[in-house]
C-alpha cells in the first residue's frame, strides 16, 4: 500500500484528530485560536497521529481514547514549533509565516504555552496516569535538547554522539512515545508497547537526521523554508561533522561557518552550505539515516502480523525517502 | 498567631516541598539547573504552598500528598515569572536579577517550559486525574490571562471589569486553586474545597490589586523591582483606571502615558506615577482590596472550627495590609 493510499484509508479517523485539535485550541480569546489555528491549518505529515492510530490497532482500537493521545502528542510538537520558530527567528515554516513573525516574539511564546496547556488538558481525560507521566517526560527531554542545541551553536567540535544524543530528545522521543502511548492506551501487551518504541524511536531518529540532510540539499519550495536555515543560526548537524572530518575540506568549512558566527546583519549560509553538499560529509549521514529504518523495521519482527505492522514498515521506508 | 510565628510553625513541611522543588528541577543539563535553581533561590512568599498546606488540614493532612501539588503549583508560577520577564523585558525580580537578564530570552523561554513540564511530572504521580484537569486548566487561563494583558497594553478606554477579568486569569485562578487543591489531594469533602477555592479566588484578587497598588507606590527596595514598571511596559492597572476617571487629572495623564508608548529608547514612567499617586484612584483601589479580603474572610466562615481556618484568615489580613 502507497502512503497515499494509507492516508486515504486514515482519513476519517485523522479527520476526527484534526476536528478535536481545532476544537481544543478554540479559545474565548480571538487572538489565541487565530494564532494557534493559523499553525494548524498550515498542516504538515501529522505522523504522530498516523503512528499513534496504527500502533493503537495492536491493543483494543477505540478512536475515541487514541484521539485523547493523539492530539496532545501533535499538540505538544506544534507547540515545540512555536517556540523553536522564536529561537531560530524563522520567519517562514511549511511555506507559511511563522506566528512570530505574523504576530511577535511575545503572542508566539504564550500561543506555545497555552497550546501545552491545552494539550494537557486533553490527556487529563485519560485515567492512566502513567501516559501522563511519559507525556510530561517528554516535554521535559525535548526542553533539555533545545538547550543543549542552543549551548551547541556553531561548536564545531562536538562529537557525533553529541548530535545524536540531541537529536533523539529533540526529535525522536516524541515518535517513539506516540507509538508507546498508541499502544499503552488501547491496552496492547507491554512487549508489543516496548517494540512499537524502540520502532517509533529508531524513525524519529531517522528522521531527524533525512530533515538535517535535506535542509542542506533541499529547495525552498520543496521544504516550505529556506536551506541552510541550520547553519544560519550556528545549528552543526550531521552531515556538517561529517564534512568536517575531511582535512582538505575543513578549513575553508570552518572559515564560512565563523563568518557566519561573526558577520553582521543577516547571515548568509549559501557558501558552507555549498561546501557541505559537494563534500563527503552527505553520504555518511544518508547511511547512518538508513541504519536507523533497518533498526525500526527489525523491531517491528516480534508484533503481530497484522495490516498495521506493514503499514508501520511502509512509513519508515517512505521516511528513508522523502525529499520534502 | 503572627504571619512569621506561621511560618515558623509550619517550617519543617514548607522545607520539605522547597527541598522537593530544588530535586525537581535538578537536570543533567547544569544550565537548566542553574537557571532554575538561580530563580528558585531568589525566594518568595510561598503563598501557594502555604496556602496547600493550610488547606490540606481540613481533610487528612499528609505533607506527601500535599507536596505533590504543592510543588506543581509553586513552580508553575515561577514558570510563568520566567516567561513575563522576558515578554516584560525585566531586569531584576525579588531583588535578583532575572533568567532573561542574567542569561537571554531564548535561556529564559526554555527554562520556563523546563520547569512547566517538570511541575507536571510530579502532579502525574497523584493518581487523581481531576487533579491534573483543575492545574492544566489553570494554566491555560493563565495563558489567556497574559495574552489579554498584551492585548490591552496602552489601552486606556478599557473598563474596570476588564481589568478584574485579567489579573483573575493571571493571578486569582491559581491561588484559589492552591486552596481547592489542598483540600481535594486530602480528601476533604466538596463542601470545603469550595468555600476554599472561594477564599483563595478573593484573596487572589486583592493580592493582585495590592500588588498593582505596591508597583506605584513601594520603593525599589522594598519591592524588589524598580516601581513603575506596569507603566512602562504598558500595563494599566486599576490605580490608573480609577484616577482617568478624574476629568481634571485625565489629560495630563493620557499625555504622559502616550509619550511611554510613543517614545524611544528606556521608557521613564515616573511623571505617570507621580500623577497616580497624588490622584483620587489610589483610596478607591485599596478599597476594592479591602472588600475581596472581606469576601474571603466570609468565604471561611461556613468551615470547621480548626486552627487552620484562622491561621488562613490571618494570612488574608496580612495581605491585605503587606508593603512588599
Amino acid at each position: 500500500m502507497k502512503i497515499m493510499q494509507l492516508y486515504a484509508a486514515m482519513k476519517s479517523d485523522l479527520q476526527s484528530i484534526e476536528d478535536q485539535m481545532v476544537q481544543t485550541v478554540t479559545s474565548d480569546l480571538p487572538i489565541l485560536s487565530e494564532t494557534s489555528l493559523h499553525l494548524l491549518k498550515a498542516g504538515g505529515k501529522r505522523i504522530r497521529p498516523v503512528f499513534v492510530l496504527l500502533s493503537g490497532k495492536f491493543g483494543d482500537y477505540s478512536i475515541d481514547t487514541l484521539k485523547k493521545v493523539a492530539v496532545p502528542l501533535e499538540l505538544i510538537h506544534m507547540a515545540s514549533l512555536v517556540h523553536d520558530d522564536v529561537i531560530d527567528d524563522a520567519d517562514t515554516r511549511r511555506g507559511q509565516l511563522t506566528v512570530k513573525s505574523k504576530w511577535d516574539n511575545r503572542i508566539a511564546m504564550y500561543t506555545g504555552d497555552y497550546i501545552y496547556a491545552k494539550a494537557l488538558i486533553v490527556v487529563s481525560d485519560l485515567a492512566k496516569p502513567r501516559i501522563h507521566q511519559i507525556l510530561s517526560g517528554a516535554m521535559v527531554q525535548m526542553c533539555i535538547g533545545e538547550m543543549e542545541q542552543i549551548r551547541d551553536f556553531f561548536n564545531v567540535e562536538q562529537s557525533v554522539r553529541n548530535y545524536l544524543r540531541r537529536i533523539r530528545r529533540k526529535t525522536a522521543l516524541l515518535i517513539a512515545i506516540s507509538c508507546q502511548l498508541g499502544a499503552m492506551a488501547t491496552d496492547a501487551p507491554a512487549r508489543t508497547s516496548h517494540a512499537l518504541y524502540r520502532f517509533g524511536y529508531n524513525v524519529g531518529m531517522a528522521y531527524q537526521i533525512i530533515d538535517d540532510l535535506l535542509d542542506l540539499r533541499g529547495t525552498e519550495k520543496a521544504i516550505g523554508k529556506p536551506p541552510g536555515s541550520d547553519l544560519r543560526q550556528g545549528n552543526i548537524t550531521l552531515p556538517v561533522l561529517f564534512a568536517l572530518e575531511d582535512d582538505s575540506l575543513k578549513p575553508q568549512l570552518l572559515k564560512e561557518i565563523y563568518s557566519i558566527r561573526d558577520g553582521e546583519g543577516p547571515a548568509n549560509s549559501a557558501p558552507a552550505v555549498k561546501l557541505v553538499r559537494s563534500s563527503r560529509g552527505i553520504k555518511p549521514a544518508e547511511d547512518l539515516a538508513d541504519r536507523y529504518i533497518e533498526k525500526a523495521l527489525k523491531a517491528l519482527e516480534s508484533l503481530p502480523d497484522i495490516p498495521a505492522k506493514r503499514n508501520l514498515a511502509d512509513i519508515a521506508r517512505f521516511v528513508a525517502k522523502r525529499s520534502y
